[in-house]
């Protein structure tokens, strides 16, 4: 039988925003291709809206549109649902119930997958269904689709990522053009690249979020981020871009995840890069990550981590391969690779890396071996140590800036709560992880 | 029935080098995992391999080993053919056979499929088998795979690409630490990253060849190399590298695409990419493809563009690929996306670039007068021209570095050739395309 005359493969979408809209124009436009791809027509079903009123783009077709969850569900020739709602109710039972019921699912939603993702995953293994996610993390960059397919031969050691693109656009603009950090996240409101309530974003939790849906793939985890250290990029001053500068790094934002054998480290902070990597240059909105593969060695890819169209690509992707999957009677055979172990995660106390810690102190002789004393006493051993000028009329404190060998994150924590205890410091001391990637 | 019920995928691998090693290491280390993802076994039927008596490595069991093609052809057990020998004779017959055999095919062979892809691609079209070619472009970087699948609903407006591992490496040491091209060259053939006879690489020809395979895929355009603009690196001096640094610059061995609509614009050469661009940073033998897609926006990816492993990754990754649509039944679906045009391909004339220009001129009043007055006359605009030093008891010849503003080709070209007439210059001019990616 020519694949042309397969039946139609049947979509409900669920939620219209703007990705919905995109992934709508994308099935529009690319209609015959698409076809001649997944080997039957893709044909839109239902669009689930919460407002039947709202005006919506020429893409979506008005008898598409339902508020009625109902309908969709027990609408039998729904082959394939594909969720862009969002968070996690309602998006979490409709996502459960299109599973329950045979359906494959295609889906954007990075929290749930990250707080869920094992469960649903399960729960498509059941039912030999599909759960395809490249969407939840990194917009366009097809990482789930590598880690699923390019490396299904090899296993990664190690992941470098920028994941969240309003901390990167923040950071970069603090860094190029001198901004402050309140300047820079209102500009990146105003562009639309920053929620009007940042928190998850610069607080570390969205990327934290991705790293853990890239870690269930690349080390076969179910970590959730309650689990890590998190870290944003509040506490990122001026001075920091500076002594980075001079000693030839720069500053992002980084989840880092380390296959350590017995366990898993992972994490999501600000972090030195040397200037000269490859992800030093992912700048702006762009997400970059890079993997280490045993046998692959390094991998890098960037993208648009966000966007409208470029996370409507990703959806559009996976539908084609679920629908593919679907009409030729091998559903699920992506998901039943996905092999999710209980494996330990590596205590912060653990970590061990390079430190950049700075200090603001009095201008008094002594200070400086003082510190370099508490340090010495926990075993951290000084790479550098920098003093900035002198106190002066207006400024007390004199910064202090010290780079550290590979050290453990306990022995750091420790030797600076005995300087903080000293009270030789003038401002709280600041700590950035060096990563050499 | 269960997909582990179904009987064994029979694979015949043809030549067995070091990266055909790899191949059959990967599989055998991933066995069961790759059986879960394909739903079959893998099971290796053949190995061609000239030499029955050259020792082989434990992964390559005695009794797959066979000189005898005919012996493979004539199996109709063998279900997949792998090709990993290179080259155009016999690689291509073999491949021919393969596919009017109706097997599908996984080939590493970039070669072959810059110069017959097409043709291969349209015999594999009629048998309804696949053809899959990761490994023939970037080594380990899933680049193929991003065209064919990521960006299935989208299309590619330009490509620029670091394709060269053995340039890439002799102009990162070049411009890093200080070498000449000869001695950079020469480490290079000492580490392995370049052949005895690295002529392909260093004129840029096997850039140039993969940059036809990328054009099939991003363009639709089948487009050989002698059809197109291709220099090699063996023109760059140290003096260059200077220049660009001073100018914000760094130097690559840059494949660059275009659809511009009514035709396509390919070329392969050295150029000025600026130090911020996410390409500058991939260094060394690291390959890079800068993608720009319509709805997608930018796209990079980054990895080893050769190496056995990470090639036999690639392989490997078709393998799963070919292997699982074949028994689902769907075998050529892949294929069959690839749509080839005949495209017309830009005169070397039309480009439009910007230009860095270095002229080796004496120490001369009037002379740079003349240089500008030959560049204006074509319409040639200058967007800064710099004189360094003077000339000398030792140097006769004053380096003057041009750059333009963006300009024609042929225009530059008519320029230059006017001012060679001149007999002003000391030294061969020396052109330098610049690229804003």
């Amino acid at each position: 039988m020519s694949e042309t005359q397969k039946s139609p493969v049947k979509i409900a979408l669920l939620g219209c925003g703007t990705v919905g809209g995109g992934v709508l124009r994308l099935l529009e436009d690319n209609r015959e291709f698409l076809a001649s791809r997944v080997g039957a027509e893709l044909q839109v079903q239902h669009v689930l809206v919460r407002d039947l009123a709202k005006p919506r783009g020429e893409e979506c077709k008005r008898e598409w549109l339902t508020n009625d969850a109902e309908k969709i569900f027990n609408d039998p020739s729904v082959d394939l649902v594909v969720e862009v709602i969002g968070g996690e109710t309602p998006a979490r039972s409709y996502l459960e119930r299109a599973l329950e019921s045979g359906r494959s699912v295609v889906t954007a939603n990075k929290f749930l997958i990250s707080k869920h993702g094992p469960a649903l995953v399960r729960a498509a293994i059941e039912k030999r269904v599909d759960l395809a996610f490249e969407a939840s993390v990194g917009g366009g960059i097809p990482i789930i689709r590598t880690l699923r397919e390019a490396l299904a031969s090899d296993t990664v050691s190690s992941i470098h990522a920028i994941l969240n693109g309003t901390c990167n656009y923040v950071l970069t603009r603090m860094r190029q053009d001198g901004l402050s950090f309140a300047a820079a996240l209102k500009e990146a409101q105003e562009l639309g690249y920053a929620e009007a309530d940042p928190t998850m974003d610069v607080e570390g939790q969205d990327a934290a979020q991705k790293l853990s849906v890239l870690s269930m793939l690349a080390f076969d985890a179910s970590i959730s981020t309650d689990q890590f250290l998190i870290e944003g990029i509040r506490g990122v001053e001026d001075i920091d871009f500076r002594f980075a500068d001079r000693f030839g790094f720069t500053l992002k934002h980084l989840c880092i995840g380390h296959d350590r054998g017995d366990q898993v480290e992972l994490r999501a902070h600000p972090a030195l890069i040397p200037k000269n990597s490859v992800l030093a240059n992912v700048d702006g909105v762009l997400n970059g990550v890079f993997l280490m593969g045993r046998a692959l060695g390094p991998c890098l890819l960037v993208g648009r981590g966000a966007g409208d169209m470029p996370t409507a690509v990703s959806v559009v992707a996976d539908i084609v391969d679920v629908a593919s999957s679907r009409i030729h009677g091998e559903s699920g055979l992506a998901t039943r690779g996905i092999q999710i172990k209980s494996r330990k995660v590596m205590s912060r106390d653990d970590i061990e890396t390079r430190y950049y810690l700075r200090f603001g102190v009095g201008d008094h002789p002594g200070v400086l071996g003082r510190i370099a004393s508490a340090l010495g006493a926990e075993g951290v051993s000084i790479e550098q140590m920098v003093q900035e000028g002198r106190a002066s009329e207006t400024e007390t404190a004199v910064p202090v800036c010290i780079l550290t060998h590979q050290s453990k994150e306990g022995s750091v924590r420790r030797a600076i709560a005995s300087i903080e205890q000293q009270s030789i410091l003038k401002t709280q001391a600041r700590l950035i992880r060096i990563e050499d990637v």
